[in-house]
């Protein structure tokens, strides 16, 4: 790597072209003199965006949208260039397909720019990575066998013949981070995942992820599974007999871990409000819902989606695709500037070269 | 009953008179000139609460504590004289117990309060029960069979030899409000709970309940139970096989029911805030966390505990006796203020007679 990481750009991908992606990527260099970011994807899905986002509202007109390759130097700031990679594999004439459906095409071109994207992180020419929404079912039909991100990079990011590198979906926004013990499962496979190992590997990645932000001694606070965290075994023995011991032999390594806490309180306790300093930097969440409902209870618009434990930063907004505004100019970007901006965040100086 | 329900006092009960409940009733009458309750416990320990508040702070140091008998006139409004019925069959010495310890004598009066408080409203000589805090320890000390307010008062609602009257706890606070298919199980036999039935029956009593509130076709939310309500069946198949039925039954009754919702954004969809009106006047959550989260979230002290099913309105404030701030004066007695109100609220005169 010749560059300190701090100084190369973001590898921001564009999501599925049909959805809102292309637009919220566009309109970050409309919000910002200097994103210090490279798209993935392609030159005329971002024109074509950027003629929307023009139509729509004043800044992007601007906005000159120029092809880019690795090794090349980025835009000036202020220059309203935005810089596009469009990598070799994805099929073309994607600026043509309508907004708003589910393509094979489109889903096509949307895995390959995450993969390429990825690969120039990996590879020491992109600071870290932030996607834009995919679309499920476009994946799907085109022949994907990774129902998202997550998947598709803890696979990249797997030596061949290895077992797939261990990763957690965390949530942010600036009240609250929370890990998830587990996501995308039915809630009694979710009480199945609550094993010893996934427990403390979910304590150790969140533990490693703070260090990695700059954070000294983070304090994580471990949700219980039952209601009162089991009111000593009356409501379910997981918080004594699972959660418990996890807890204790992370504190045991010197870790600011405490808990298993009750599940309806700890969100509260943890939360970062003005007069109301949090307990806790993150909370260990032991299923989807219970880390997302209080990540989620204030509004979507500033909330995060971290993958933690890959050999690279990769954040996603928190929302989907939305096919019903694609192309209308209207989809709110805030998501992803806070995805940008957390990105940042995580690949700062006390981290580069981890 | 002589009187329109909504003329009679709120029936107020003292709750473990070693915990923060005679303090904070008595705050309830320091705050306002007209609480218009009558509380239901003993002269003595009131007077002790008094004593410890007044020392603290200024304004229950004009209070007069005195005597009421179940048909005595309330005491004027702004005449600071605090009413109590010492209903026959509890322990005497109650105002020597030391502060924020267990006592069986403690725990057999706060039940006994309990109980002669419901049955003043149920013989229609008090508007509504508003319950401070229990003890669980104590109760159970006390020998008393229940784990807490909701059971006892399921007991002594339900006719000699018939099935219990089913009850659902809804916790609301001035967001949101939500109702519980189960409350103190494990997580794993709440998955067990959501049955057909339990899900029609949180739904009717909610329904029910908010009409009695004066809402005129209450929109209700009922959230599912796995990841994005099972995702057609991906992640889990109660969403569409258990709850979608019982909603569609609802529906099919003319009201305004709705789901299964995505766990994960319903409590936001719902909550009423200044430029977000929410889009359910309640919602049905399918387990103790799922509902508690989000409505603790902000914190607890404008929360309320409203058992629905009852034939009669209990509100309590949400949170326990506090051993540790008990006889400081210090206790927040704003939850309980909240539940007064509530209670009042729910027994507006469009639901009188009902």
């Amino acid at each position: 790597m010749s560059a300190a990481s701090h100084d190369l750009p973001l590898a921001l991908t564009l999501g599925d072209p049909c959805g809102i992606g292309p637009e919220i990527v566009v309109a970050q260099w409309a919000a910002s003199p200097a994103p210090w970011a490279v798209v993935v994807g392609d030159v005329d899905v971002v024109e074509r965006a950027r003629a929307v986002l023009a139509a729509a509202s004043g800044p992007a007109a601007g906005l000159v949208v120029r092809s880019w390759t690795p090794g090349d130097p980025l835009p000036a700031a202020g220059s309203g260039v935005v810089p596009v990679w469009s990598p070799a594999g994805a099929p073309s004439g994607l600026a043509s397909l309508p907004w708003g459906q589910v393509s094979a095409q489109a889903g096509a071109a949307a895995a390959c720019w995450v993969r390429e994207g990825a690969r120039l992180v990996m590879a020491g020419q992109a600071r870290a990575l932030v996607t834009a929404p995919l679309h499920k079912e476009a994946l799907s039909a085109a022949g994907e066998p990774f129902p998202g991100h997550t998947e598709l990079l803890q696979a990249l990011a797997t030596p061949p013949g290895q077992p797939l590198v261990p990763v957690r979906m965390m949530l942010a926004n600036p009240e609250l981070r929370t890990v998830l013990v587990s996501i995308h499962v039915s809630l009694r496979q979710a009480l199945e995942a609550v094993t010893h190992d996934n427990v403390a590997e979910t304590i150790r990645i969140t533990h490693d992820s703070l260090c990695r932000m700059g954070i000294v001694q983070p304090r994580i606070g471990v949700a219980g599974l039952n209601p009162h965290a089991g009111e000593g075994g009356l409501f379910g023995t997981e918080d004594r007999d699972i959660i418990a011991p996890a807890v204790a032999e992370a504190i045991a390594l010197g870790w600011a871990v405490s808990g298993p806490w009750a599940p309806d309180t700890v969100f509260m306790r943890a939360r970062h409000a003005p007069g109301h300093p949090g307990e806790f930097d993150a909370v260990v969440a032991m299923y989807h819902d219970q880390g997302l409902i209080p990540v989620k209870y204030l509004g979507v618009s500033d909330g995060v989606n971290v993958t933690l434990g890959l050999p690279f930063v990769r954040t996603s907004p928190d929302h989907g695709t939305a096919f019903d505004l694609a192309g209308t100019g209207r989809a709110d970007p805030s998501s992803l500037a806070h995805a940008m901006a957390m990105a940042r965040q995580l690949t700062q100086p006390p981290c580069a070269g981890r």
